[in-house]
């Protein structure tokens, strides 16, 4: 029946092939509306003399990336990318964010026009280098596709387990809006979809900076009361950098999964804040620091600071952003971390609310 | 000069001496505003066959509730409360809230009829059983003057080492809101003011009902997603709760210190998760951990959930704050702590907020 929608997830790390045992049982589920194959794009390895898409089509489990779980059988993994995703009508991605442009380049006018994205992917592209671009509007522009997100407090391993969570999916188009819902929500997985993209996505990015920042105060020992204002103030210029490069937002997104409990994880748990305790305690550099505890992989949250401040800089909007310019400052060694609460002491947020006093 | 304000602190527990070292060090630097003399109300109590209050004036140093800390010398123990507040300007309530009603009665006639107060207190009071009542309306009601309230993520410890935190005061009042900020403001206990001090009162004594519940998904070993995910809801039912009794408060509010800032604090550190964690480990009642843990002193919490729920019940209005609910019946043993995520897992803040989307 050709009305069933195809999903394809391209991508199939770790918080992919979480998904994938979601969205797996999810069409079958819900087969009236949804194809029951769900093509999941694998980058091919081998492993033990095995290819990792025969692995995982013949046990039904990403050995290498989610050991200990079985994938629906109804996921095929699929080697050629433009095989994968040739009839979905539904692109779920979520891959580094580092080879989406590269993807797009690949798929354009080899997938259905008709066909729509959801990215679960986290972080800026850098765009040219004074403007941060948003993954899903390079999706758009570059694969000529609508493009929603979903983003959240969503630990892969967790969801995996099945364990309560919520998450938030951003899209405006109010007839794919329950498509979407019922393609990812589970009893254990509770989804709310709010109009705002934009704010939806830029939250996944930032609260990797304001991270650092926890991390830092973690470091320093400076105590709760410390790290719920260090928290508190990035969350603040969180809103403040959706409202001023991508006005219209509802305050009440901030309060969604994406927002306020996706950052609270982030700054207590999560590798950002880890890393950046250690850089504080150890005195060795970011660098060295991720060569040594994360195989040389770059860490998020300060290339996310970077991005942003070569953004705000060059729009002299530096001192509307004091936690993330002190971030992107201590990273590079230009200030210590314990001139990080100097940098915020006056921050712009700590104003009278009251009309008309002074 | 009859122009300065003068200020009391009426109450000198952990908290009340915390804040009298910041009050005491700002009424002498804006002493072209404030009386430079702070009389602080002490409960007199008898410490090696010597009255506290002697001790107090003495040593400057309230060796009970926060040895360690010297007091400034203008913060003067006074053992009469008729005798502390009957010149006061303002009045800083910082007492535990079961003393409040008693304390009225005791003020009434005795203080300036043109006093204004500034409540530290957190927590309801149980008023007629089925509507709480907050101590700054108490205050109002029974003192016959203004009441404000200052909220914020202030474990009194680490204020009173100084380090970095931010509080918010709940203030209409313009003419008084800059007075106010600068009594309690320093470099590093950063206020800012706000118009709602329903919402900000509110959030102080909700906050607990929630940490207890975290203290449950700690205890069941739920994992960073689940938590994150509870810590939310509990702040969509603070929000709810507000909007429903005390209507037009701004959603910034819940943003402030006071909001967001203090119910990560107390969810993450805090005496109510703590136990509650205990409760869930040791199979023991939250009576029995009361009297080994707090000495027989009640934990706020569970109180507090104890007090909403009968005013919810009585208005019939449990459906729409589970999480709250929940919390109310674990404590009381009538479901499981494990019951608590079948309880939330259909919450009424799962919808779809997409325009003309079902």
């Amino acid at each position: 029946m050709s009305e069933k929608l195809s999903v394809c997830i391209v991508g199939s790390g770790n918080w992919g092939s979480a998904i994938a045992k979601i969205i797996g049982a999810n069409v079958v589920k819900f087969n009236n509306k949804f194809a029951e194959r769900v093509p999941m794009y694998v980058y091919e390895e081998i492993i033990n003399n095995q290819k990792l898409t025969n692995i995982i089509n013949e046990l039904h489990e990403n050995i290498k990336y989610l050991p200990g779980h079985k994938l629906p059988e109804n996921v095929v993994a699929v080697p050629d990318i433009i095989e994968a995703t040739k009839d979905a009508d539904i692109l779920v991605f979520v891959l580094p964010h580092q080879f989406i442009r590269t993807l797009c380049v690949t798929l354009l006018g080899q997938i259905k026009p008709t066909a729509v994205g959801l990215s679960l992917i986290k972080g800026f592209d850098q765009g040219d280098g004074t403007n941060v671009e948003l993954i899903s509007k390079i999706i758009e522009k570059n694969l000529r596709i609508q493009c929603h997100v979903l983003m959240g407090a969503n630990l892969a391993n967790e969801v995996a387990e099945e364990k309560f969570c919520e998450t938030t999916i951003g899209c405006r188009d109010k007839r794919l809006a329950p498509i979407l819902r019922d393609l990812i929500q589970t009893p254990n997985f509770r989804v709310v979809v709010v109009e705002d993209t934009e704010a939806v996505e830029v939250c996944g990015a930032l609260k990797n900076i304001v991270a650092c920042a926890a991390g830092f105060v973690d470091g320093l020992g400076l105590g709760d009361n410390t790290k719920a204002a260090v928290i508190r103030l990035g969350l603040m210029e969180m809103i403040k950098f959706v409202d001023t490069f991508y006005g219209g937002s509802k305050l009440s997104t901030f309060f969604e999964s994406c927002g306020v409990a996706d950052l609270i994880t982030t700054c207590y748990g999560g590798r950002n804040r880890r890393i950046c305790e250690q850089f504080v305690k150890t005195g060795k550099t970011i660098r060295d620091l991720e060569a040594e505890l994360l195989s040389g992989q770059k860490l998020q949250g300060p290339a996310t600071a970077d991005e942003v401040h070569a953004m705000l800089k060059a729009k002299n909007m530096l001192d509307k952003f004091p936690l993330f310019t002190a971030v992107q400052r201590i990273c590079h060694e230009e200030i210590r971390p314990a001139d990080l609460i100097d940098q915020i002491r006056n921050h712009p947020e700590h104003v009278m609310r009251v009309e008309g006093a002074v």
